[in-house]
């Protein structure tokens, strides 16, 4: 099958010669992808990974069509629309049972341990009954877009919502305006949220921030951003702060526009070893939480308000392709051409 | 009247020339002091704080008898035995009423902006009745250091649970053996852990800590210390662990043993910049949240235990002194000769 590779920094290939994926455990699947897309995490890698001839797979967002399960499996099955999260899981072992199932005991995630990468033409899918989530009814087209986000971008945004502990009601920031950024204002606003300050300068972006729900716009950076901020909210600061960049000094800005007793939510994965919080933050009871975002455990809770119109996450791409694209998909992403690159294999 | 100065490092004097506290806002009363102590965070001025020929007010934990209210005093009432929270606050503003006193718009700490310090015969105390909480019945000889401990250490203690989210059942490392971990563990042990690791090497005081309800003692420190509470949690780590200490290393090995998921609450004053909460903690979804305790907010809860004997946090007391050695108290805490000194003025 054709399926994608990074062989390298900046050396993304598509590949005919991937074997096509096969039944391994009687708890697998094969699903056929219908959609997957680039995240901007794929970035990271895009941008050092180390050179390799034989390249490795990638992509760890997909939905799709169940071509053929294990005989262990009993709910998952063939000719069903799912989506898969971004890591796999058995949901069922104690953490799966609290709801992580980023750090389920038997689970993993896609292009490693032997699976395959979501930007291809079809994957094995591990424990089929605990990562799948069938999607109702026939697929339309018009919502695919939409329930791939589920997999991760929306879902992360979502995780930022939940990890800072946001009440209805409250005063939100959301640092960075990408994907998980304007996912997160959504999910702020979803989840009753009654203002949202997001921090990000590129006006195409924060156009759709606003029509996600943002209320406010900060374009400066750093101190004057923290300045902005505080004087947006009366010198107190917001009740959660949204970390979707992964830098530190977006951790620092969280937690300095935080008021008093709040959380920062971070899911920008952590491109730092230390974060700064130091006695300020002490004396003002301001903490941090969150990390890599277990979507398994907020699909269903999700779901309806996509299928029913009510949200529509699948706006954060603007940009579709075929399977032979993707390594323009990467370049595209990574020049900020393209805020999320879809794909149709 | 007499009371407690630090002139500077290892320099604590009592001068008997303090000027007698008097009302100053209507909202204020005069406290006779009957119990004061000595905190762990009273160490940091006293190995630090630069020469004073005047000196400064020092002491933050007592309780006494109310002599004289101002004209604006509603509920506290001259005669009554009352317990000061370490900071005081209106406990009517927008911070109060989330149970965040020592965030109070209108708050301080004792010994600053004019206000005495806790270490002397009276204290002038802004906002009564939002800051004082009335002992029921007449005192108690045997009762008032428990009470006492409900104005800082117990109360601290309390908070580092609160902040780690602990969870009946749960089973929690206690990260320090000073006064306020043995009152994390006491706390956690109220509060329904299952089991209690409490990392400590002074086995007069990890002795405490099992009589408090420490189901386990692990002496070593460092990455030594973080093997050994993975290995008596079968490799995952604990569901919480209280931070006591306030140095980076015990928030690190906090992070490294908490279970993914979970949450370092910390309430060891912050002697660091910045806690190492890397992408490791990122994939595990570790956070850390605390910070000064909101006595305050805990007294009502915490006190009907310690009125009907249900717990016997005065326990950390071991040692009771006169005003007048106050000087060889700070001595006898900074030397670990004794865990925490009890003074009657």
């Amino acid at each position: 099958m054709r399926a994608t590779l990074i062989h390298g920094t900046h050396d993304i290939r598509v590949s005919a010669d991937v074997p096509d994926p096969r039944l391994r455990d009687d708890t697998d699947a094969i699903v056929r992808v219908v959609r997957s897309c680039i995240c901007g995490s794929d970035l990271w890698p895009y941008n050092s990974a180390a050179d390799s001839a034989e390249g490795e797979r990638i992509g760890h967002e997909f939905l799709g069509v169940v071509e053929e399960v294990g005989s262990g499996v009993r709910d998952t099955r063939k000719g069903q629309l799912v989506v898969a999260p971004f890591m796999w899981a058995d949901n069922t072992c104690d953490f799966c049972a609290r709801g992580l199932q980023t750090s389920c005991r038997h689970g993993g995630g896609w292009g490693s341990d032997g699976t395959d990468g979501g930007q291809g033409e079809a994957v094995r899918v591990p424990f089929a009954d605990g990562t799948l989530v069938p999607m109702p009814g026939e697929p339309d087209d018009a919502l695919l877009a939409s329930m791939l986000t589920l997999s991760d971008v929306f879902a992360t945004g979502h995780h930022a919502a939940v990890s800072a502990q946001m009440q209805r009601g409250d005063t939100v920031a959301v640092i960075g305006d990408g994907a998980v950024g304007l996912s997160a204002v959504l999910a702020a606003n979803r989840l009753g949220a009654e203002r949202i300050i997001l921090l990000g300068r590129h006006t195409d972006r924060t156009d759709l921030g606003r029509e996600f729900g943002a209320t406010d716009v900060v374009a400066e950076r750093g101190d004057e951003g923290i300045e902005r901020v505080r004087e947006l909210t009366g010198g107190d600061g917001v009740h959660a702060a949204l970390e979707c960049v992964g830098f530190v000094e977006a951790v620092r800005t969280g937690i300095e526009i935080t008021r008093d007793g709040g959380l920062v939510g971070r899911v920008g994965v952590s491109q730092y070893t230390d974060v700064p919080l130091g006695v300020g933050s002490f004396m003002r009871n301001v903490g941090i939480r969150g990390g890599v975002a277990p979507a398994r455990a907020y699909i269903e809770e999700l779901l309806p308000d996509v299928l029913e119109g009510r949200i529509e996450p699948g706006r954060v791409f603007d940009r579709t392709i075929g399977l032979d694209e993707v390594p323009e998909g990467y370049r595209a992403m990574n020049d900020r051409e393209a805020l999320k690159v879809l794909i149709k294999p």
